[in-house]
């Protein structure tokens, strides 16, 4: 059964079942098998390969590359595929099983994109078919990274190999013992006129020498295996030039191409992440045996606010998400700028409102391993930095809108311009302040 | 030109145009024209037949009925409708001129819905064409009427009259010299078992003996000239039984029709005046006298970060609406109960936001009488009031949204179930806690 | 019964008991007698003059000029009198008959600071004995006078006089017909290489030749007469030479000095309002006519949390007042710049959202003017804005706390250089990262 | 040296220097050696006991008992040893060293204040000498233990000893291999009529047979070890019964003592960690290596205002706890019910606030473990929780304010009473509305 020819809204319903009743049921067996310790970054868990299977199965497998761009793609359309992606949000398994995970879904979409025949054959099909995993390798800790155009690891072209010299980190999925391959993005050309044209990306496989995994970052606390987040030292790593993706000095059409539609899934895996903590939530405070001074939470005033105001955000938000969607369907994530950087912005401070409120209601076991919900908020609270933080959106936001000023300030000056007439017209001597 | 055979864009263009190149230039001449004191209830300005003469040539006349629910309409959709009444916040005139203004509008949806053919003949006709006005005489002072089965204005049946006796206040349109007609719910049943039929809506024709406009209301500073917010008496008020709507015991019905469609405009408008607040707000951080500090206004991030947040609210909530006007439209208001709800609490919240940001960017203008932003602000602020205040809203959507417990309590046990299982058939003995 | 000699708590008692008893019960006859339209300017509410004597009865005249800095003054510190001055924000009339009103109290003190003895005799005279009333003239229209460097009506001195062109706005206190006197700032030595000393003040007695009240400007609607808001204009008026407060190019010394204690009198008198405000809704919340849905407003959950809020937010803002009015008496205003900035920025938007909780507790009556409510709100707006707004004050106090920048930055090194040698000395070859 | 002898500011000179100078360098190594895994709970840092070690040589050992209330005190009201508390919160080991840490300060506080001769001897000696470690067992998961009376651990009396059944969580320092002694509140007279006369206190000492650790909690990501939080299990433990503390049904009244001192450390401690975060955003924004898009961070105005915000917030929320401190030590910790309960709900909200703007501020490293501001954020979150929920405080504050409503409601009876008769003196047949 091929996944193109589903109807997208059976395959919404398919996703959430699978996911509600066999992926959420096994993320505590996904917790128990990745262990304590170093373990946790030497095995997989076996579940995993299970549930891979079972989507397989399901015809659930590889379905996020939208039709639009991707001729590999499952068919869908970028609104119809964030309808799905919203149901993996609600379990912390089901993103990986799957189907689709950021940085490794944009990954595949940068192979799929940019990459040549041998690249695609080399790490696009096992990489499709979950055999192996990605690394995308941009971020730096010595520089402020939400500039691209500060990355500093150097690419040295020496015959027909590049040297790689330099460290990244937040290097997600790097810690995965299944991790073959890392997509850098360095600086090739340094001196190039244009500073948007000084980069360029290569292919570096895992375990290349001179390549180290430093150590792994942690989340507030969490150390997000088997995947994680590593620091990576590059010393003098030796890499054939035809690992290079689509050229020399192409680093940013790449990283560019890549963020629209994997800002849509992020946003709507976001907004499942939402949705399952209101769940919890409003499971909670209809839980009998939590009734404090002779009342049940559900008959609370604040604790309904809470749901109502839960309710309205995330369905507000979603609306966001989908309409961003919409465009790049209909247009293309440039043409869908602005409305992505909402998404963008909106999403994320929803989601941490939520779940927070949830953690609230919860109290004492909110935060503690007993409920989905503090690892989410963890995990959450990096969307309003990761791929630039808040603010930077914000500020382009405002410039790009503020463009409006110089059609304004005529529209505005016209329509004081005949107030002012009008007025004379009728008698009046007066004139408009503003 | 019919209004029915255009195009939905086209009209919301033209509208536009209307709007910004008529409408809005008049708001100074409209304010003159009204002049202080007693003057401003007994006069009606000129201007306002001049603009309603020209939408009427331009074919934009009463063109709020939808097609969906009216056959008197003019053909669109709340959907469409509610892009055109966007425009129409934009200016002051512009609601008076109209085309809609709501209690009028409501009002008029009532009688074409309700009303007999006689009631249609008298009332309906001059209200659709200009020539009268009407005001909607529900609220009561002495009680809290955010809950309608509080209502205590008597409807004494007596022979083929009612005799009414009690007082109503914030009447909106009762100030108008033009205004004709009151649409008043009272108590007729005051013992019916259903405290749901225990009112009826009567007409009641401005001038009648009895009845007295006591004073008129003022929001925040504003009077609200010409219509204004009436206080009104009912002394032995002797009414035709004749002028009763649909029936005795039938008057929430009545208002609970009148209501979906009605909130769409409010919110429509109400984003329209939004738009207009930021238009004046860049304007005013372009505006190179407004240097301060060696920096225009412009160039401090704080300010483009208003911009910003405005864009992405503004933006946010339209989808709101129009999400809640499509479910009107695919089904009725009923069923976009919470979609209604959603966009009645979260609308004003963002207006209120933006004209007070634009307020601050104008400094001590911003509160006076030099921009629109003062009055915009002081009418946007009784939408947080007006059928029924936010807490209300919130509270039955959070009750509405906490009806799922009981299925959520069964799917997260069945949840737990099969993780215990899955953890034991690994040779696990755990218990999830929660 | 000199002032002087009174204990500050038992003051504040009298001046509360005062101002609950007389001041309160008088707003409605003081709204009576302001009456409508062009009266409001041209007539004085006799109540005032009867209030004024009462109070100069009780003791209570003129007890604002603090102790610290001036023998006129009363006895008491800015603290004690921060304490009294939050009683009188609690009555619209208080702050007239009184005992102490901005922009009057800070002319007053100038006066009494930076005048000579004849400008004293003339002037400071008749004010503090209420004969007369003043208004001070700062802010532009066409310029952004939050930046005083940018004023710009001009002063040429020609002989014995000073001749005045340009135009002032927001001259509170120009609308009362008692007003005889305009402190006015202008621009005396416009190419004086220092910007700080460009800028004189002068006295201007109200009829002066040459100079028009233009139009009076309106808060959210309101007039604020009989004192009101004028915009006005100078058109070579020809003012004598000795009017000149303290000497040429100090304007900028005499509106510094005027800040400090004048902020926290503002900022305690919008407490004063915030309490009467939260007075209003506590009684409001417990009227049983006000039952919704068959629950008293005060069984609600969220207005207790209004309630709880409310409460914990003003005695947190009035903390943040004494404490810089505590610096200011034991040190100065300069001191006192952080602490004032503090309180400038934190009261208002607390006694704007307590208010605003309290109109929304009111429903429809909250924004009309059967309560105190949208006066006070409208009235504390202004004051984020007066005399700067608030990102003009943030941003100082940012760049203030961040010249900590190097100290902290020599600090964290220090941390980290020790934490190092720590590991180093436990066999430990770390580095810490940041 | 005694640490009595010490003057208030010196100490709390002292102790910031002892914080920044010796704990703070001390944090990493402290890390490094609680390592990994299992040995988190086996061993015991040696930088620990190493500090201690500093500070009583200092003399800064055990300085938390106020002298108020407890004679073993080192002689500092609650407001002084807030500010000395605060510099602890400032560093993670500083808080382990000390000094004082709940709930080990307060179980202290306990055995001092409710403890025979026999119990102080046996626990209080060697836990103020730092040899041994206490923790407190209160909160049960199954129940809603905010409202105390849902307290369940069953409490059996049989012949000298208590038979203990139940369980407890968020037992913190349960983990640590030093604690000794539990202090545990169970139902002991389950029929009592007086719900609050139910509970008892008893010392259950570690190790004790059918006592058993079964699991450790996290807090996000974090096991916050040596200390710890600890589920533990009761089956049958038997305890004699003159471990009672105070007396049997004395529960409520002994945890009751302990809340109001422990509250203002535990806030102070707070304001510490938001001033240590404040500190690193400083830095961070000053640090040129971290330009954007050509600006430095300390140049963007939102950044600015980030820093104004948190400085003007921790200041305003430090007035507030030492405001309730003051009150303690003036009149007792039920007389500043409402100043304690307006401190518990505002700091952690500000600290927060403060931390989240500081993570943000640094990015991806904000969250990882290369700053101390996610651990401290972590932290932070759970005081919305312990010591019951904001929203049960939040409750009762709002409850306890409107208990003024009747006399409030009397009193503006009087004020519209006055008002009426004045208008009617004055010839005006007016009505005050409300």
């Amino acid at each position: 059964m091929s996944a193109s020819s589903l109807i997208p809204h059976l395959v919404a319903d398919k996703v959430q079942q699978f996911v509600e009743e066999e992926c959420i049921p096994s993320d505590a067996l996904f917790r128990a098998q990745l262990g304590e310790g170093a373990q946790r970054w030497s095995t997989y868990p076996p579940i995993i390969d299970q549930l891979k299977a079972r989507a397989k199965k399901l015809g659930l497998w590889n379905i996020f590359l939208s039709k639009t761009h991707y001729k590999e793609g499952a068919g869908f359309t970028n609104l119809e595929y964030g309808l799905i992606a919203e149901q993996l949000g609600k379990s912390l398994v089901a993103s990986e099983v799957r189907l689709t995970f950021p940085p490794k879904a944009g990954n595949m979409e940068v192979l799929a994109k940019y990459g040549n025949d041998v690249q695609k054959r080399e790490w696009l099909a096992p990489l499709l078919d979950g055999q192996i995993r990605s690394a995308f390798l941009m971020t730096e800790r010595p520089v402020a990274s939400s500039d691209a155009t500060n990355i500093s690891l150097t690419m040295r072209r020496e015959g027909d190999e590049y040297v790689l010299n330099g460290s990244k980190w937040w290097s997600s999925g790097a810690g995965d013992p299944r991790c073959r391959v890392y997509i850098v993005m360095g600086k090739s050309n340094p001196t190039h006129q244009d500073p948007f044209k000084r980069q360029s990306v290569i292919l570096v496989p895992a375990g290349t020498k001179g390549v180290t995994v430093k150590r792994m970052l942690s989340v507030y606390g969490y150390d997000d295996a088997p995947h994680g987040h590593a620091e990576i030292i590059f010393e003098n790593a030796r890499i054939p030039a035809s690992n290079l993706v689509l050229g020399e000095g192409r680093g940013f059409e790449i990283i560019q191409g890549r963020l629209g539609p994997g800002r849509i899934h992020h946003c709507m895996r976001s907004l499942g992440a939402a949705e399952h903590a209101l769940e919890w939530m409003i499971t909670r405070v209809n839980d009998p045996s939590r009734s404090t001074f002779g009342k049940q939470l559900n008959e609370h005033g604040v604790i309904i606010e809470w749901i109502a105001k839960s309710r309205m955000e995330i369905d507000a938000a979603r609306l966001i998400v989908l309409a961003a969607a919409h465009k790049i369907d209909t247009s293309d994530a440039k043409g869908a700028l602005k409305e992505i950087a909402e998404a963008k912005v909106i999403v994320p401070q929803v989601s941490l409102a939520v779940i927070d409120r949830a953690v609230q209601s919860f109290g004492a076991a909110g935060v503690s391993q007993d409920t989905p919900l503090a690892t989410m908020w963890a995990h959450q609270r990096t969307l309003r930095i990761a791929d630039g933080p808040d603010e930077v959106h914000l500020q382009q936001m405002g410039r790009n809108e503020n463009k409006r000023a110089k059609a304004l300030q005529k529209k505005l000056e016209m329509q004081r311009n005949k107030a002012e007439a009008l007025l004379r017209q009728h008698g009046i001597q007066a004139k408009m302040h503003l």
